[in-house]
């Protein structure tokens, strides 16, 4: 079968479609068929072997799929030990690496079918960026009704799916900032009730004045570092801070552990790749059970930005890194 | 009546046993004439107005009784719409300040009847340091079957509560650092597994030895910024970290983002004392109705350090200053 391998160069790394190796399967596993598989910057990281997701030294060469952490497709075969899914089912779900190829194995405890009247590119933007964001929302951030939500990178993959996400639970706000008025606007078009250019203007100000000097209940961070003081001005008394990315840097240099305790924050650290199966298989079971049936309704949407082949993988990164997209972006095999 | 007033001098502060006005009562309030008030560090703080706990500019003298947040005590008048108490009752609970006083004011709210069996000595003992400790454990710390809990400053008031708040769930293990042989032998008494000399021991080593590598799913950490970095190798995967004082300073020079989401760790800031009047009452009945039983069954006990006569509050509070107190320092009035 054909796959993207990452090659290491004297100067770095870069991507190759070749011939690898199918991947090896568990009696609890399932085969797919790879039909979309999405970009995250989780296999930004993985590439580049940051810390927190794969450590240890840089290898020379690698010869197995390992990018790729969520696909669909359709089961070709299924372990000895699997009940719950056929050969032909189309699902959709979190996958350990291995999604940039034209098969991946996919553990059946966290497989979820597609729901009814959503194609494959559809299906395939749905599991890192709403788990992430269900996880996040529901799990670490008690969402719960009248609730107002700072969201950062509005635009984002986590951004667009935690936006209509917290829109499902009545008379919630949703603040999101983005560095342009069109993202800003395809954030509103979701949902977004208050929209911040944090290019041009100082979010902590209008996240207090849109709160009447309450602030945010709940922040999700993917920016960290520097963002860490305006985060901290707007945040509100027992709110929930979620700290899912450190694009703005991970070291904070003076961190001020009264402004925690005097505001009675909770600070949650979370990643969804790096979790157990056990916790995969539930978060998958209960958001599909949850919110399965508002994808056939309409009421949440997966947002596509652009699908590339999957021999153009490099590319599809590279508009990832310039931050270029709004929503997904997807690959998909040349035979489907 | 008498009361401990602070008065500020030239060099700083200190406290008089003086003549003060009586406290006045709203219709909720019930007024308390107060035989036990316990000695806290939140008093040191208000004293010394530091932040957090009393914003503004420092007084030059305060006419008021401020200091004391917690009182044992019979009613001895109620407000027009208190209905669930009476006088002549016997009560204990959370004051807004005025508890080194004769007679103080509580909101009927908040109000616990005093369990069966117990002196008013011990029941002054008991709202601060165990409702600080049950907010943490099971609010925040999401104490459950077989987790193992790290206490640091365990002979302390808070630590003591912790300890046997802990103990009534089954299969867990407590792990309590101090700075004695005989803090620790006494923590021992109250059912602490794995005892930890601070002064002599790597805390981090001994927690991860004790965990077989896991680390402690809950820490207690009153100590803050000179623990940092320990308490984060102490921790396991999924930990919940509860900082509810900074013994060992509030700025933490340099905090990775990352080493928090690597380990999915939530950090809970939180102080009792500026709570609201709703969350009060909400924790007191709250605790009163899982854990009243209990003092009166003997599986809980309050621990009390030493009585202090009232016009002592001076002496009581540097014994807390100077950490030379097992459990909690108390003040009585001469007259009861």
């Amino acid at each position: 079968m054909k796959g993207i391998i990452v090659k290491q160069t004297e100067t770095g790394n870069c991507l190759e479609y070749q011939d690898v190796p199918a991947p090896h399967l568990e009696s609890s596993d399932l085969l797919i068929e790879v039909m979309a598989s999405g970009v995250n910057r989780t296999d930004l990281m993985t590439r580049n072997r940051q810390a927190g997701y794969a450590d240890g030294p840089v290898p020379t060469e690698v010869e197995r799929v390992e990018l790729g952490v969520e696909i669909s497709g359709v089961v070709v075969q299924i372990g000895d030990a699997v009940t719950d899914f056929s050969v032909g089912d189309h699902v959709m779900g979190l996958v350990d690496g291995g999604g940039y190829a034209e098969y991946a194995r996919m553990p059946a405890s966290r497989a979820m079918h597609i729901p009814e009247g959503l194609e494959f590119t559809d299906a395939a933007a749905i599991p890192e960026v709403f788990l992430t964001a269900y996880q996040n929302l529901f799990w670490h951030g008690q969402l719960s009704e009248g609730k107002t939500v700072l969201i950062h990178a509005g635009a984002s993959g986590v951004g667009t799916a935690a936006i209509q996400l917290v829109k499902q639970v009545p008379n919630t706000t949703v603040i999101v900032t983005a560095g342009s008025q069109e993202k800003l606007t395809f954030c509103q078009s979701l949902g977004a009730d208050v929209l911040i250019n944090y290019k041009e203007e100082n979010f902590t100000e209008r996240v207090l004045e849109a709160t009447e000097g309450r602030g945010a209940d709940i922040i999700m961070d993917f920016v960290g570092a520097s963002y860490w003081s305006r985060n901290l001005e707007s945040i509100a008394v027992e709110g929930r801070w979620l700290l899912i990315g450190a694009l703005g840097g991970s070291l904070v240099p003076e961190v001020q552990l009264f402004d925690l305790m005097k505001k009675f924050v909770t600070l949650t650290g979370t990643l969804l790749t790096p979790r157990t199966a056990e916790y995969k298989a539930r978060l998958s079971h209960e958001f599909l059970a949850r919110f399965g049936q508002a994808f056939t309704d309409g009421q949440l949407r997966p947002v596509v930005d652009q699908v590339f082949d999957l021999s153009e993988a490099e590319a599809a990164q590279q508009r990832m890194k310039d931050n270029l997209n709004t929503g997904k972006i997807l690959l998909t095999n040349r035979s489907v």
